[in-house]
C-alpha cells in the first residue's frame, strides 16, 4: 500500500466520500452557495463532524487540480491501493465468481475514472492497473469515477502478464478486447473472468494478449476505427453482465 | 443548415477529415515532428493538395481550442448540420430500419463527441440534438468524436418531444434510458428505433420521457448512482445492436 492523492473534487465524488465512510479531514465549500447539492454535502459533513471552511471561488479555483470542483473540495485520508488478494477475497465474501477488470496501460485519467465507475456498477470486484505506463488515482481520475474508487478496490501490479498467469491458477479466464477477435456475443463469458482493456491508442499489448484465453471483438458497423476506451470497456462489461445474469 | 466550428484538432480527427473527403483548407503541423501518424497525415494532405504549414508547438498551443492538438490542426470548410429527413433518407438508402440517437440535453462536449463516435460504430443513421441547453459541435466535441462527425449526420431540432412525435408517424419506436425502467434485455429493441439519452445530471426530461414508448434500465450492481452518460449510451446502443443482429 502506498499513499497517493488525497484531494477529492466535485459534488458526486465528495458526496460519495462521505457516504462511503471515508474520513474527510477538511471540506472546502464555495461561500454563499445556495445550491441544493452543496447543502446536502454540508449536512453530511456536519453529521460526520468534518471541519468545513467557506472560501471564495477564486480560492477553490487555485486549490483545484481538475479545474472542475463544482464548489466543493475535500481533503481525505490518503487513498490506499488494494492487493489482488483483497480483490479475490471480496468476490469470495459475496459468494460470486470473480469478475475483474485489468487495464493494460490506460493513460487518460478520465478514462481510468470512468472505467472504475463502470466496474463498480457492473458488479466487478476490483480493477488492476500496472505500476508503469498507466494513469494513477489522481484527483481527475477520482472525480471521473464519480466516487466509485471509494467502493471498488484498485490494485497496482508490476506486470499484468504475470498477474494474469497467477490468476489463471485461481481458475479465472481472461478475455481481451481486440478488433480481430470473436464477436463478444459468441463467447462464453459467464464464469470467473478477467476483462482486459488495452491502451487508448495501441490496444492490448502483444504479450498480454498471448496470455489471454479469448479475444472478444465489439461489432463495428461504422466508418471510424474504434470506440472510446471507456465506452468499449462498458460495452464489454455489460455483455459479461448479461451472460452472468443467466 | 448553418455554419459552425471549422477547426479540427488531434490526429484521429484530422486523419478522418481527409479520409472522409472533407475539404481541408489548411493543415498546421508541428515542425520537426518525426512521428509516424503525423507523417501519415502529411501524406494525405499532399495527396489532396491541401496547404500545409509547419509551425512551432507554441503556435499550435495558441491556436488550439481543445488543448489537445497532438501536433496537428486542420481548418476545414464549415460543418453542416443535417436535417432529420436526411437522416431517415440515409437509413432508407441502406435498406435498414432507422436507428437514431436523440440526446436530450447532453452538456459536456466530450460526451457529445464520444456518443457520436458510438453512434457511428453501432451503425446508427444519425444523431439528433436540441438547439438549446445542449453541447454543440465545437472543436472539443469533434475531437472526442474521433472523426465520426464526418460520417454520422447530426441534426439540430427546436424541440425533442415534437421530433419524437413526428418520427412516431414514420413508424419509429422510442426508448429512453432511466433507472426505474425495464431491464434493457427484456425489451424488444430490434425494430425502427430512437434511443433517447438524457442530461448528465438530470437524466431524461419528464415531457420527453412521456413521449417515449419504452423506458430501459441498465442493471446496476454497484454502490454509486449512475454510469457516465457516454458509457451508458454505449451500453444501450450495443444492446440494440445485439437485438438487431439476431
Amino acid at each position: 500500500m502506498r499513499q497517493e492523492e488525497n484531494t477529492i473534487e466535485g459534488r458526486n465524488a465528495v458526496l460519495e466520500a462521505f457516504r462511503s465512510g471515508k474520513t474527510v479531514e477538511k471540506l472546502f465549500v464555495q461561500e454563499h452557495s445556495k445550491e441544493g447539492p452543496i447543502h446536502t454535502i454540508i449536512r453530511e459533513a456536519k453529521k460526520q463532524r468534518a471541519k468545513v471552511e467557506y472560501v471564495s471561488t477564486t480560492r477553490l479555483d487555485q486549490m483545484s487540480q481538475t479545474g472542475k470542483h463544482q464548489g466543493v473540495i475535500a481533503y481525505i485520508s490518503s487513498f490506499e491501493y488494494a492487493t489482488v488478494e483483497e480483490i479475490l477475497a471480496k468476490a469470495k465474501e459475496k459468494g460470486e465468481a470473480p469478475f475483474l477488470f485489468l487495464l493494460d496501460g490506460i493513460e487518460d485519467p478520465h478514462n481510468l475514472g470512468a472505467i472504475i465507475r463502470t466496474a463498480n456498477l457492473a458488479g466487478a470486484h476490483g480493477v488492476i492497473i500496472p505500476k508503469d505506463r498507466s494513469a494513477s488515482l489522481t484527483a481527475t481520475a477520482v472525480k471521473a469515477s464519480a466516487g466509485a474508487v471509494m467502493y471498488t478496490p484498485v490494485a497496482k501490479v508490476a506486470n499484468i502478464s504475470n498477474t494474469i498467469r497467477e490468476l489463471k491458477e485461481e481458475g479465472l479466464w481472461f478475455v481481451c478486447a481486440d478488433m480481430d477477435g470473436t464477436p463478444m456475443y459468441d463467447l462464453n463469458l459467464a464464469g470467473p473472468i478477467g476483462l482486459v482493456i488495452g491502451n487508448e491508442g495501441k490496444g492490448v499489448s502483444r504479450l498480454v494478449k498471448e496470455n489471454c484465453d479469448m479475444t472478444a471483438s465489439i461489432p463495428m458497423h461504422g466508418d471510424i476505427d474504434s470506440l472510446n476506451a471507456s465506452v468499449a470497456a462498458g460495452v464489454l462489461a455489460y455483455e459479461i453482465v448479461r451472460q452472468r445474469r443467466g
